[in-house]
């Protein structure tokens, strides 16, 4: 049975970008019949960027609930909390003595830094060594990750293949990349891809009087309101259109071309869109903010589940190594 | 009150030159009256270097029973095996967060094996931070450190001062170096210092007969036995003297000014000495290597000792860090 591993990124509040892009395809392939999903929230990872504990904590929460506003099944798959399982950090340190510097000073995402240096901290420098161990205490065999996170992942290969070697026999599943071509590039209200760092992104679950003042944001040409329009160029109409049923989508291509429809008709019928679409996801996740204890309660749930794998996996390390059992 | 950490090496069975240059010293600190020694086996450092796992449950047995077997006392104090403390890779992952990549980079300690960067593992290049993990899960305020190390204790205080910026408080307890500016160096069976690493070291945990052979292949010079010879200037008499009493030294002394006194005859002085000296310590080194379940409940009460105290670091650090308690 495939086990699919991600490490969820909470070094913020999920938006559209990271729902369409991310979230629902992850949902989905948990979906599949003889799929089972480990998904973490990366909290450890997010301390190379983000120092600000209530930020963080506000993130994992937004996070969570995010997850579990589209339907992600947490009593199928395991669903837990990065931080709250040590094995990730032990075996980090394990794997950090079977990596050679090289590996990680040569590793893309650090050379894109290397003019910088000062401001690159020994966790951005080593996080590679704990993807690895993330990976590999669960013995996850299949990694969606983009293609900027292929050179990572064979390096999670490679030193889970210098540890094997040591131990003379495969105690640690290699992983395989599973490179996803088609990933869903949405753009955002000023047409690059919508980015939190480009603070061009739409958060959903706003308020919806917050949420309005969002997509009068988006950007559009000056053409007036009674002439045609090309819908194509157009960043609402893109966003509008990913959302959307075809027939409504078609309606709305109609006025774009006919003229005598204005962008501030075309972000209306988006944000209803968005209120209509996200109706059910926006309940939930209200739900949980409003209930963190009952976040709370489902990512310990996972959390169990998730430690009694990571420990036969830091078991059998431990024991090869010298460390006891 | 003032609390004295320690992580003692283990890459290695201790020999004469750590019993005599840092067991012994660390013993007789930790008795003196309103110190309380914190002194763990530091075997997650010695992964950087000795990968066999059989070899580091060996050592780290062979250390423990060494520090028992000079009257260490683990009730007043607190004595345990590192990597039995989750702890301490947890903490170095946060430590690394706040650890500029320059700082270890510059370290001298990674500077001396910047040529062969490729022998440098991960573990190697960041153990100055579980270094600092070590020293600041337990708000050790002394530690007691060789000159080379003075580097690596000014950085673990440039750690915790950024931890507790960040902080707003003084959450991580600064630690002062006590550098030991008169520590000893005890000559090896080849008269440099008594190395591992130079393989002329004197095992006095060794049985009699084996003792022997090593105490033989001391080196000396080719004064024939008649002629007088120089004590200053040879190994056997050093180690002899650094041993036996003020009268029984000045005695062997004599005989070597004298003449008609061998260096056969010197050694056999020499091994007579240490199995004399250490009978007591070796006694008891070997009952624990014959009952190392014993040994491992002395570490296990240390353990429960030293997790409550880093337990209780951790979660101060967790919740500054936004990672729950």
């Amino acid at each position: 049975m495939p086990r699919i591993l991600t490490g969820i990124q909470s070094s913020g509040r999920p938006h559209l970008g990271n729902i369409l892009g991310a979230i629902k395809p992850g949902i989905e392939l948990s979906e599949l019949p003889g799929n089972e999903s480990f998904f973490f929230i990366a909290d450890l990872h997010s301390l190379t960027s983000l120092k600000d504990g209530k930020l963080r904590e506000e993130y994992v929460t937004a996070v969570a609930a995010t997850w579990l506003a589209f339907g992600f099944d947490t009593k199928k798959n395991v669903f837990w909390r990065q931080s709250r399982v040590p094995e990730h950090t032990e075996l980090a340190w394990y794997l950090n003595c079977f990596t050679p510097f090289p590996m990680l000073a040569n590793a893309t995402s650090f050379k894109d830094k290397s003019e910088k240096l000062a401001d690159v901290n020994a966790g951005l420098f080593t996080y590679p060594v704990l993807q690895a161990a993330d990976i590999l205490l669960y013995n996850a065999n299949v990694i969606p990750v983009g293609k900027d996170q292929k050179q990572h992942l064979e390096m999670s290969k490679d030193i889970a293949n210098r540890f094997n070697q040591l131990a003379g026999e495969e105690i640690l599943v290699l992983p395989e990349a599973r490179i996803d071509e088609k990933l869903m590039t949405i753009p955002g209200t000023d047409g690059q891809k919508m980015s939190k760092s480009y603070h061009n992104y739409i958060d959903i679950f706003l308020p919806e009087n917050e949420l309005k003042k969002v997509i009068k944001k988006i950007v559009s040409d000056s053409t007036p309101l009674e002439e045609p329009k090309d819908p194509d160029s157009d960043i609402t109409y893109q966003l509008y259109a990913l959302l959307a049923s075809p027939e409504d989508t078609a309606a709305m291509r109609d006025n774009y071309l006919r003229g005598g429809f204005g962008y501030g008709h075309a972000k209306q019928a988006l944000l209803e869109c968005i209120l209509d679409t996200f109706a059910e996801p926006r309940r939930i996740y209200n739900y949980y903010i409003q209930n963190t204890g009952e976040l709370e309660e489902i990512l310990r749930e996972g959390e169990v589940k998730a430690r009694a794998i990571a420990g036969e996996t830091i078991s059998k390390v431990r024991l090869i190594l010298g460390f006891g059992e």
